[in-house]
């Protein structure tokens, strides 16, 4: 589901296979096992889907036939951001389309992102499906993005393009469809060179409070 | 399942007659309305239970044919402990026998507990059960128990008898049983001549973060 | 004091009509009876004064003839703000003219708010009146402004016309006089159909430091 | 109104001798006048008062007569105990008789106390004069007393006597009448040897948050 | 310099055998090794010294040799603390002799602990070696020994034997010389039947403030 | 190493005159007692270097000798930002050359800068000297950059110039070499006019969590 390319110079890209790629157990699997893989290896890690879609999140039609496993489930969920959050690794999400939801918020725990130009949409849909945020993925979310865009993306569900996502904080740049990838692999060779060590412990006191809340739930979650 | 009798005085006692009073979405229903009914009315309340439960917390029946509800299950059970925390009136629990995992966080969300001297345990099994506890319910907790019993309570599983309790911090009275209730209405009448309004605000600044905690963990289940 | 207008589609537009529209404590009954009444019925709320003023805030002459009651009046103020924060109904304040000190925090404690661009500004003085905030106020404060508006509106006392609170992110919208009130019913109108009880939950979640800042010094000052 | 007495070995003993010393702002001024004078010669202070009282709390004549400055009044009273819980010097009260509310709370904000055995109580009666605490007295109260004696003082308002404050944990020693001062000293006196300025980073580190609750709502009061 | 023992039912023993334990570099090397070596495989942990010692703490040798690698030193022991309080196993300290300082706290760090009863000292000498605790060191105090017993240990230096210190919070049982390290063996037996993932994220949960702090502590430091 | 200037109006400017103005001990206690001898008489306070350099921060030369004092001295430094940061004056940092590190944190510590539009830079080079920021240091770039900077300048490590910092909010002003004294001189003469007190007691609530950050990490390390 999730495959390893070696983009050169210690970067590698993680490409999720799945179309909307939504968070099924085995792809949160998936996930952490190419993390696992990559992580002594690698010196800066990409992320990317393939043709519309980033990721579109939550599993949905998987939870229709598990919901008692749904609080495992979201804790699942708040592990990978955490783990995201906390690796000794930079990391770049090559947003190649829709990040919706889940999906979006997997986006913000990246350092850095690079969306589409021309389609595609960044957008936390709660307000409109009725479900509040967990308390984690809201620390999350005010982590990365300036108050006046969390307060706009969470209350309204705006659908922000690329190059609104740019100007709202949610994403750093917004390329043409072919270039999202290379981007983001640019970026991430510019912080190869950096002490994963030390990047991953400055990102970690900047961010304390969204990871100590993600690590939180995902832990009394059993996850 | 809540039967609301008159215990003079302004004391208002909610007695739950569902057995071992597991919290099902109905029993859950029908505790709210009986808060809703004595809050404009009583000016202290005391809840107890019949026979040998206090009460045994969730309802494990319900809940494994409804698996996935059970975020926003939680979060009724969460809005229940809030509701006690942050209530304008003297709350205490007169704890007749079993107080387990969510029976015991319930008489722990009262302001004074009375325990049953030779029989009934409080418990909190969930280290064996496997179960982590939430962040909002570890707040609790921690809210109300000396740090060495949250310690022991906790990571033990401990079974603590009545006189145990008392020496625990866990509850404030062992009695024999036939005296549980009137000791708990003693005390509720000694507080019921306060001013439930300035009681409720001490109490909320005391417990801020654990009201807080819970109202949030509720709130984002959409419970 | 407060006038309920019906604008359509589920909009109440709350007009206060005290001039100056400063805190007495009848303007701060009225207006809580006000949003008790549309609390049950409307899916939406704009607020409004009437020709020069939005508000001024805090109400100086009562003040001076009623010293020994500023404490609970001050909790009064902050109860007011507490209550548009955590309120199951989108807000949006149509700032028709000055808001003043806690005028000015009344607006910032709306959802959106729109100014007029040609005349009226946002000012917090209270650096030139040598009255430091209280920590609920800065906690609203920052909840809400970019950190560098906190900063220089806070300890420069700067007066910010309505275009000028656009560009400092204190205000959403800048219009002319006759579109203020429009503007806002605009606004208004597309959050009405938002679930009211998913949307306060939503926003209780990302504010709720503020919120509990707000509701804590409001109780400790028996308000 | 403040006696300073040299009791050998670095020792300075305050004297409050107005009676049932309560808090006037010329009392406020006299006691910081006092540890200004102390600050920089003694190794260790001891308060005490005359008589039946240790201190009586606010000043309420003063207060019915200023009503108008009691925002600014009660930041005085906050920077008072602010003053001693963030001092270079160790502190030892010398609780000769009735410690209540606001003079309760001075005792609390010592590093040690004395209480006299036979007469004399520390009661926090807000709870029966129907006033809430401020945050930070809650945060101090909170910070010195054991949780179950925090949850039984400020909810009911009971009356300990020397004796039972030791049990409670409110205070460190019961003695005799004539030797109450006389213990406080030997306290001092043992404590004269250490580092004033270790003792004093020590004691804030412990006493950050009630420390920064204090200062906080000082500072924003204007005292 | 640890020695790792197996005491059957899944119980290791880590026994530090560097007289009086004192945290070289390399000591700490050791340590964080044997804690790798038995986390995938034993189901409790106890720790204990040789002879008169069970730790001393910092190792002050070393230091005044390599006083410029203080910080990264500091960061390394409190990496120590926060491993052990972050452990997915249950431990157990058999406190052999002298707990003084870092070694104090190591005890602390752990979930139960036993001392001697006839010698050796719980110490924090701290106070009266001039040296303020670090914010994270004072958070695993707090988060471990009640109130009135921090407030005594840090400032003041007690030295609290194994009887003085079961009565005051700081360890759970003072037995005979001969039956600690069996003792505290009993009680990791008793726990090795928990799943140690439950408890861990258990006792994460309850201690998450120190285990933050100790891990910011150590990140910023390098360690 | 500090001359002390009269710009008139009540503005002093302190002139650090040590080339590239490293942080040693001589520097800091200059520092130290420069703000002493204004606090008393200036109404606000600008500072400024010589040359190519504002401040270049630690000083590595006298650490290299010194290692062991490593703790203390990184606590002086902390107390001088802390000192900054709570000032009873407005502050205004003349950014008349490079300010990196320790440096551009102390440019950060004041109230408004103006740096040079053509040379020098603003700069955060931890993450290549591959040593992460202490909490109190990452709190207090937190409390005055904007999210997406405190992001970008603590992990690529980027060389702002002037007009970049004044895009980034990290900077207010950029102008000419010969009006970079002069701007900041305007900008503290239009502050001289408030009240020292209430300037510093807003600014010390709306930083306060930066403050106690930067004061613990002050008195822990004995500074």
């Amino acid at each position: 589901m999730i495959k390893i390319e070696d983009a050169g110079s210690g970067v590698s890209v993680l490409r999720m296979t799945q179309g909307e790629n939504r968070f099924s157990p085995d792809f949160l699997d998936a996930f952490a096992a190419a993390i696992d893989e990559v992580e002594g290896t690698a010196r800066a890690v990409v992320t990317t889907g393939e043709g519309k879609f980033y990721s579109n999140g939550l599993d949905l039609d998987w939870l229709s036939g598990n919901g008692e496993k749904f609080d495992w489930y979201l804790g699942r969920v708040h592990a990978l951001y955490g783990r995201l959050l906390g690796l000794n690794l930079p990391t770049v999400a090559a947003v190649n389309g829709h990040a919706f939801a889940g999906g979006g918020m997997l986006a913000l725990a990246h350092d850095f992102s690079v969306m589409r130009a021309d389609r595609g949409w960044f957008c936390l849909p709660e307000i409109d499906l009725e479900i509040p945020f967990s308390p984690a993925m809201v620390a999350l979310i005010q982590a990365k993005l300036p108050k006046e865009t969390v307060h706009e993306a969470a209350l309204t569900g705006r659908r922000y393009t690329g190059p609104e996502s740019v100007e709202a904080g949610i994403a750093h740049h917004a390329v043409a469809e072919d270039e999202v990838l290379g981007k983001a692999v640019e970026i991430a060779t510019g912080l190869a060179g950096k002490s994963g060590k030390t990047f991953g412990a400055i990102r970690r006191t900047i961010y304390r409070p969204a990871l100590t809340a993600l690590t939180g739930a995902a832990e009394s979650a059993g996850a």
